[in-house]
């Protein structure tokens, strides 16, 4: 029980100085002000609806301590409820997914609707107001076909104007069609931000990632190879008529155009940007090609992928056939789940799983050895917040952003 | 190192609101608290004298971080020592069980008696008075066969008034001469206090326990299920008239009848009832038949079973055949030893263990998942403590009565 | 996050009684501190010359949290640098040992001499001064063959004559063209305290050795098993005629005398002193026998033994013909690494490593069991600090030793 006062003294210090100092890092009295402040109160994307099509199927969400259930109600709305039982507490549902009529409590038996009302608890006092007692909402917005989250305890917080910006790009890709191809995690033994912080600099591709490095221009990755103005201004210029001439292209295909590049002052420090693959490369695979039906409103390839981040914890990475969701979850001050959702358009018949999954499964894998080893060199009396290259400009902003969110 | 005060302050806050809040079932800091006001000040039923008959046999008694040695000595008196030796305070005994002729320490041999006193440590300074370095002393009284253990730092608290009321039942079945047939550990990782809530309330008998409530009238369950006054007032009194019929019976067959249910503000909170099987259940096992003779002085099967709390953390479930004597021993906030010790009469020739053990073990593997599922749920920034049901009212008395030790 | 002020409270009352008292053997918080006050000031002999003979090859040196890089550089000269690579934290070297050419950070390619200077470093911005990111250097010293390290964060500390005392006998070993033979860890859940008051004390060697007390005369374990005035005065008298006799001889064959024995006040504790094996033993084996030829300027075996402190965390203990080197690394509160380096003369052709192991090796094994028993029984609250013995001087040396080295 470190005192609200010493973590509050900490943060005012990294704001002289830095906060990727230790102890944002590695101390859980500073995990438990991340929660509260700053991951409680964003639109969290958890998964897509695709995963429970049925009425009465579900999925729990396990975020730092917190188990939600997401569950289909019969007239197939998707309700959000804190897996904890309003009697005694304890978890409702056990198993991470499966179908229910209703939700009934292990321990005693109470029964809560797919909504999350208490249907029946036997035995209890006269004065009992069973409509009091439904388990807690957690609100949702479906958007898309994505289904999003946000745990704060008041009101729904503002969430069409905030993502509006998206519109066009998530209609383009289809995306509230598509369908779940694949899934897979990568449990890292880290701390979030480092998880965010790896996300958001391709400084460390070219030694880290030769896959991800041969599906790509090298100008690409230099100047936006981790999202827009993540790379060096020149970079950025010299890459400028290469993205044009692309762009041009693919809009006479039908893809909008636009950026989107929050700042360190932002809700969601949200991101939108376009390129083109290496020009002989159709999809992010090791021969190309790709492999299932193009998505969305596409009628031609345009050699292109787009990449999107909802948040620091939420991005989608999309191909012309296929998209990878790539979800990040705090769990403890030294702990991040990383889970990849492959999604392919709602009418592929087939697809080729292993050559979808290559280059991210290999990347993420990559990345999962890497942060660990970084948690580990942070451990270090001698560790001190170093320099950054002109390339991970996106983690300066985010470490900015990250300072805002603890002191709003 | 939490402050004090600040665990003062946080039960004054549970005297306005409950205990039953995140930190009194999650903080280690608080279950320093609990092991110290509480558990190192209450009568603990560790174990029966028959599993070590002989001289120098031992048994270690582990609660907390504590480890005590309970050893037969020369005259075959049962001894409780600290298993700390008083040079450099090493273990003394490493084997959880064994029979020794006297305790050498083996770091550097110093050498106790079987009560503790110190004989022998070689090279000492000429003022070492070794009079004073024995083994620290626990309390200990063994009354009815049974071994208890204090570890009140101070004089020994007093046993025998507090315990009286039990004499005629410990008498009439005989336990100072019963024999271990079994014994089984089902360590929970849940905090002390969930899994004693768990065994104070039947509300959970009809969802969890199909096997135990197969054994039993469906109104003496409810009425009576977790022990006197544990159900609702009108259950209570529709069970009465089969109680007493039952009652006119047993007694005529020698049972003594009786029933303890100590309140909020007692030292030990005991208890003790009596009622019937299902009429045609003479033992509380699938067939309902006995698995070994009768137990203490029966003469005749009486259909009945009785229930006796020495407190919070002994229970002795009889049926006329057999007793199960459930132990929950503390070990940290979030994991507590659960035992359970089945004895036979001491003239039982045969014992069909697995028809004896069947209810219990089934039952009690039931439970552990359900607590360890209530842990889970507790961990949730949602997590409340609920309205209790009518079913539950031993919970509640159980509730004040621990923060009224915390307060003492 | 405990207050400095409340370890500073503790260690205040522990001048008073003891720091033998349980937060000192188990409290984070202290093994923080210990680590700032203690270990991170004294110069720690971390390994032999031998294990890194070619340029490039390196080692990682793991203590507290910190991990060093040990490693020879083209000149043949050996350097350690802070495992933590200056730009974002990641360790730099991932495997316990190797060959590099240079020392490049898997994250971002940052590229290091293997004197630790930034050799290259992509995309930085102008005013980036490659100059001042070179990795965190530690102090290092070379001395007879031994690698030394001092992690203090200041100046290098003073080492020539704080261990001017050992040189002659260090060269007549001859050390530095000694060679390592064998090397084996034995990590113990233990403080590091409890590992080095096992080390000073030959008390425990009577009841927990028989392999080590069967090659020394009874007199000379009891008088100084565990180094010079750890046993009783009357034991030492006793051993004098003996031991002076044997001198005699050995400087005869050209052993160098003489004793240290540093007291509470000395910065390292430092101890020396040479005595016979019992007079048929050539060597610490089983049969007796010398298991490769003997070590430094020797012409002849004498049948003695030297044992020599660097500090209580280094110990060498030589016979004719090998030499044990003994390291203890704090890692945690309750875990210390435990290793043995053996080494031969760099000359010798043929060594029975099994031989050569065998005493040390058991011994150690056996004091691991011993060390962890004695860790577990301190978490007792009935825990106290005990009157030492008259073979356990040297204990209680150390421990006023520490107390002044935590108020220094």
């Amino acid at each position: 029980m470190t005192s609200q006062a010493d973590i509050d003294a900490l943060i005012e210090r990294a704001r002289d100085s830095s906060p990727r100092t230790q102890p944002f890092y590695c101390d859980e009295d500073v995990f438990a002000r991340d929660m509260q402040k700053l991951v409680s109160r964003k639109w969290l994307l958890v998964d897509h609806v695709s995963r429970i099509p049925e009425a009465g199927q579900y999925f729990l969400y396990e975020v730092g301590q917190e188990s939600i259930i997401v569950i289909r109600d019969d007239d197939l709305k998707i309700n959000a409820l804190f897996n904890v039982c309003r009697h005694r507490g304890s978890l409702v549902c056990l198993e991470p997914e499966g179908k229910r009529l209703r939700l009934t409590c292990p321990y005693h038996a109470w029964t809560y609707g797919l909504d999350g009302s208490l249907q029946a608890a036997r035995l209890m006092p006269e004065d009992f107001n069973q409509l009091e007692h439904g388990l807690h909402r957690c609100h949702i917005r479906v958007h898309h076909g994505f289904i999003f989250l946000n745990l704060s305890p008041g009101d729904e917080p503002e969430f069409d104007q905030e993502f509006a910006v998206f519109e066009p790009h998530l209609d383009f890709h289809g995306f509230a069609e598509a369908k779940i191809a694949h899934r897979a995690s990568y449990p890292t033994d880290a701390n979030w931000k480092l998880v965010v912080e790896n996300f958001f600099e391709c400084y460390h591709c070219v030694p880290a990632h030769p896959e991800y490095c041969s599906r790509h221009l090298r100008d690409a990755l230099v100047a936006v190879g981790a999202g827009p103005n993540s790379g060096p201004a020149e970079a950025i210029e010299r890459f400028a008529p290469v993205l044009e001439e692309w762009q041009e292209q693919a809009a006479k295909l039908g893809r909008p155009l636009g950026t989107v590049d929050d700042d360190e002052y932002s809700l969601h420090m949200k991101a939108y940007q376009q390129r083109p693959h290496r020009s002989d490369i159709k999809s992010e695979t090791q021969d190309g090609q790709p492999v299932a039906c193009l998505m969305g409103h596409r009628t031609e390839c345009d050699y292109g992928r787009m990449y999107l981040s909802f948040s620091p914890f939420n991005h989608i990475i999309a191909c012309n056939d296929f998209a990878a969701l790539i979800v990040f979850t705090p769990r403890s001050a030294m702990r991040t789940d990383v889970e990849i959702i492959w999604l392919v358009d709602g009418r592929a018949d087939t697809v080729d799983v292993d050559r979808m999954i290559w280059m991210w499964d290999v990347t993420t894998r990559q990345d999962k050895v890497i942060i660990e080893n970084n948690q580990r060199g942070i451990l270090s009396s001698r560790y001190q917040p170093g320099c950054l290259s002109d390339q991970e400009r996106r983690v300066d902003t985010f470490n900015k952003w990250y300072l805002n969110q603890l002191t709003n």
